[in-house]
């Protein structure tokens, strides 16, 4: 690449460029780690979005109707560090820069969504933010669409490697863009045509822009260090009614020895090839040196939209006091104040009607109640609507034809829904949830794990969730997966016994501000076993007693979800045989394991046996069953050995023996 | 659609076809459940695949050189099923069809590995069937380069549908396949245009020809319900050198009231509805019943395949004895005899060199001296070939100029590995692994639940296993997983201490045929714990004491991998203040409980405090503390509370207190 060439052509912007690349190597050098070449490559492509088209203030980071930029190759953390710092945000400092990687600093190895104020997204997992932006770009359209262009009207702009277009993710997120025709999405393809393992044609021929023209994509291809032609193809794409992907083709560790090789993704380190490469930019040799004429022009980038968002402000405040209230508390991510009246009314109704049905059942019922009152929510299902019970009346669908629909088809998409629902519940004033079947947090692990780690409350709403599926078999039976839901940090996993209990869960997620639910529903029909009309939310201690041990207590059975019928069942043989038996029904261990030792305590006190019930491996159960003042040879389990089978549900749980009487016995066994 | 010029058009082809969707009717009007409308919109397709292309023979479902058969949509097994009975799998009768998805049947809700031979894959998670091909087609290629056409010259269909083309998955493998250049492989996409919730077009909209093609595939699209076009189509696809992809037009439940409609996608069961149905097509009204001539006709198609296995079966018999007990023994899944020296002698040798090596490095040094001796292995990595450390010398890269290449680049593809390995593994003849950072297990967690449901041994090499992944990052540190992957059924978690244990690790891997393996494996250097060299696989036994207590045992350590370092420092410190401790190594869970009681209360006695050191989450761990003899009382753990940050990993150990220091101090704060 002639470098003089390029600081030819564009002095001011080669200058600008050069600052983010300098602060890359810097700080990559500092740390001893990180990847420089990524940076380096897209600065001229970052610069020119930054410059003349992106809207944002780096002094209200939160402000709602900013541009969103995502850097999806999140392993080039320094470019978007290096741009929040040179255009003046106030928490990433050039001290930070220095201490990119280091314990405690904002400036991680990945971006990290809440380390600092404008990391719209956690990303470094690839495809993930690529995933996130379809879901900024749906819930902008639909805010749009409701608050009317001088309220929301905003682009998102991502960046995206050839890594992110590779994992399976960005093609359910490329799919699901292209049919909605997400006209605000512009995705920029870092085209560099290097991997860590080599060139990229070593793993992958596809011709990308092709790829994303054949899901109704807008696409151009251009010179990604041409800062006119940069410039121009962003303008077409915000004027295409498609959404755009611009093909961007660059070198990695543009200007550096290693430019155009693996080893230029990763950490350049090297004094000399940093001495040398700054030399050929024609940039100050300091670390971290930034010329004063260079930070200033960076700086004017970043007061350009102060004005913009002054003007959005008196906009904003010409909207009635009520609707300001209601727009500010969609984005604060507070529920309406009426919520916890509405699920008192549902509970004591469902509590005198005692309705026999499936607790994805419970969950439209509730969803039914909520839908209307909280206009922030955005439904949708991987293609399992009609099985996944989460589409309500009131939502319409969303689609180009109706852009205030609040239900997505998303597809057969699980991954792509998890990613895009983060997307929205990032991108502030919407509240996602989703379903798929419960087995299938097999697919959306990627992103489930992000919404924990990001602390953001998105709702998935698993059903069939037990060998209750039947006959679809063990490809479609979880067994493990509530262990491996209760061993993800920062993670409410609720498995409701009934249609109260169920509301109760879809209370406390529709409350969350930090941490994600997850609804594992039944299948199958279950009985009303909260029969008694409580206005507190017992849901929200995790666990409670359900039902008292009659005369002395000589065993308590743990149960959730389906398995407290079973639990309830069991009480009854052991009563009759004059066994005192308490039934703990515990729909949600992180909220249990919240309360203080002595409510703990009262639920699970020492002395009887202890058995839990379960359809799914024990994995996690020994910390109930033998913690918590519980004894190793009184403790006991019902639940599966193993994988399901491909039977009719009763039949399943008669053979694995999730029973009353596998139950009973099993506690008489103990006793003994 | 109108049948009756459907049926005049080609009689004989229209009768066989009829007898897959009638037997498809009655199964799933049987079992009350299942899906009727896939196999009658495929039964064309698959019939002439059948008929005129597919290389099989009933009676030998286990023939190495049998063209592979892949219903990647699952849900439509009653095709599959019905295929096998017609024509004259011994494992499909009648009684089976009629037992479909009943309890004990081979005939699952959906096609299940191992209930039947000739059910190639376990398929209904959708994309996997297609994702697992490309496994099944380059294993294909590098036997046939390694054998030659005469003992391996065959092909891979597939039958794939709309959800599994949107699955993320279905991207991964279309990419590698088209770079891989696989003509051996042909998917017939069912291109019928619904899904559970409506038509296509309200999730996608996307050009499937033109996106096959984008990544350099040969695609053709016809009418799926024209037999001499799909005739002519299978014809140009196993001529043409690139992956073909067939698009079949067709109508789902084609005849039946609900065709076309997501209706039809389910379980048809109207018996009024089913009987026109049967009188549109003239077939026979009685359930399950198909006409002696259509039966006939099915059972000569099976019976066409037999002349060819005997003329293989004659060629393969020309090969050295050498050369067949080789093949044979690939095969049949059995290691060499040589491998446990192998193992033996670079134990003896590490046990003496005591090197200090990343457990990641270990398994390269294992890699070195199996591969060499081991020619079905085949490896791979995930584009991190340099950091998962699988790669070694002399197994060449796979590739379009190098077929007897024995390494893959996959590609920023995770899931299509894991999927592709699975392919590899139930093609026959290969074995398996492919690395990734442990923390993306996350986008593999598809497939590799499915080596564990299907009982094959793929192996799983998950580098940078923790915290000590350092500055990447929580996004790239696992701390969840270890718990996730224990808590499936059927997999072995393998979390080896150093160099000797790693290639305990790997023997276990190599041999095993019925289990997947994850090697969980260091990114930090680790020192030899193994310093005194015993024949026996310590590992084998999944946990076993590596250091006594000296004087009397007042605690024990439990710990994996990079954290035995940990325990034995720990030990130290508590042995110089008269704390008598043992250090228990437990490299696998799994084989330390399939162990009997007598040897695992050798190791874990009641009495002694019980400590367990590892940098995940507590989740599983209460199992080994409090159960096996154990008591609440004397139980702690250190580990994560959480998710991990982003710093140098010396750092991340001291600040979570995963140390030498703190679990002396546990220990004795617990022993008060």
């Amino acid at each position: 690449m002639d470098i003089k060439a390029l600081r030819t052509a564009h002095p001011e912007h080669w200058n600008k460029a050069a600052a983010i690349r300098t602060l890359t190597l810097d700080a990559v050098a500092a740390a001893n780690s990180g990847h420089s070449g990524m940076p380096m490559g897209m600065a001229d492509v970052a610069t020119v979005l930054f410059e003349k088209h992106l809207k944002f203030d780096p002094k209200a980071p939160a402000w709602p109707d900013r541009d969103r930029f995502i850097l999806s190759a999140g392993h080039g953390s320094m470019l978007l560090y290096s741009l929040m710092y040179l255009t003046g945000y106030e928490d990433i400092t050039l001290d930070q820069i220095k201490d990119f990687r280091q314990w405690g600093a904002k400036t991680a190895g990945h971006p990290e969504f809440g380390h600092a104020r404008g990391i719209e997204t956690t990303t470094g997992p690839l495809g993930q933010g690529i995933a996130n932006s379809v879901g900024f770009a749906i819930a902008e359209e639909i805010q749009r669409a409701t608050w009317g262009k001088k309220i929301i009207d905003h682009h998102t702009y991502v960046i995206a490697g050839d890594g992110c277009l590779m994992e399976g993710v960005s093609q359910e997120a490329i799919g699901l863009a292209g049919m909605q025709k997400l006209g605000h999405l512009c995705v920029l393809w870092d085209n560099n045509n290097i991997t860590i393992d080599g060139t990229v044609d070593m793993a992958d021929i596809t011709d990308q822009p092709a790829r994303f023209a054949a899901s109704g994509w807008h696409v151009q291809s251009i010179d990604g260090h041409d800062p006119e032609a940069i410039d121009a193809a962003i303008t077409a794409a915000k004027a295409d009614p498609r959404p755009s992907m611009i093909a961007c083709k660059t070198h990695i560790a543009l200007g550096h020895a290693a430019q155009d090789t693996p080893k230029g993704h990763g950490a350049l380190t090297n004094a000399d090839q940093l001495k040398a490469t700054k030399e050929l930019y024609g940039a100050p040799l300091g670390d971290f040196e930034v010329a004063a004429d260079v930070k200033a022009q960076w700086e004017a980038i970043g007061a350009r939209g102060a004005e913009t968002r002054a003007a959005w402000e008196e906009r904003f405040a010409t909207l009635s006091g009520t609707k300001q209230a209601e727009f500010n508390r969609a984005y604060a991510g507070e529920a309406p104040k009426k919520l916890s009246a509405t699920i008192r009314a549902l509970k004591k109704q469902v509590s005198e009607d005692q309705p026999k049905v499936a607790t994805r059942k419970s969950s439209e019922l509730t969803l039914q109640a909520v839908n209307p009152i909280m206009n922030e929510t955005i439904g949708g299902s991987a293609d399992l609507t009609g099985s996944n019970n989460t589409l309500t009346a009131d939502m319409g669908i969303f689609n180009p034809e109706n852009r205030k629909g609040r239900y997505i088809y998303y597809g057969v998409r699980e991954h792509g829904m998890a990613a895009a629902m983060n997307g929205m519940a990032l991108h502030g004033g919407a509240r996602p949830y989703g379903g798929t079947f419960m087995c299938f947090t097999d697919y959306a692990r990627g992103a489930m794990r992000l919404s924990a780690l990001m602390g953001i409350p998105t709702t998935y709403v698993m059903t069939h969730d037990s060998i209750g599926l039947g006959e679809d078999g063990p490809t479609h039976q979880p067994v493990e997966h509530l262990a491996m839901m209760r061993a993800t940090p920062n993670t409410h996993v609720f498995r409701p016994a009934d249609t109260v209990e169920t509301a109760e869960s879809w209370e406390m997620a529709l409350t969350s501000t930090s941490t994600p639910s997850v609804l594992c529903l039944s299948r199958q029909n279950l009985p009303t076993v909260r029969t008694e009309h409580k206005t507190k939310n017992l849901t929200a201690q995790g666990a409670y007693v359900l039902a008292e041990a009659t005369g002395k207590r000589q065993a308590i059975l743990m149960a959730t979800g389906s398995e407290v019928e079973v639990a309830l069942a069991a009480r009854e043989l052991l009563e009759a045989e004059g066994i005192g038996t308490r039934v703990v029904s515990m729909p949600c261990w992180e909220l249990f394991e919240a309360q203080d030792e002595s409510y703990r305590k009262r639920v699970l006190p020492a002395g009887p046996v202890r058995v839990a019930i379960e359809a799914g491996v024990r994995l996690g159960w020994d910390k109930w069953l033998m913690g918590e003042r519980g004894n190793n040879k009184k403790a006991g389990f019902v639940g599966m050995p193993g994988f399901g089978a491909s039977a009719p549900a009763e039949r399943l749980f008669e053979e694995f023996g999730i029973t009353a009487k596998d139950t009973a016995d099993l506690v008489k066994s103990l006793i003994k």
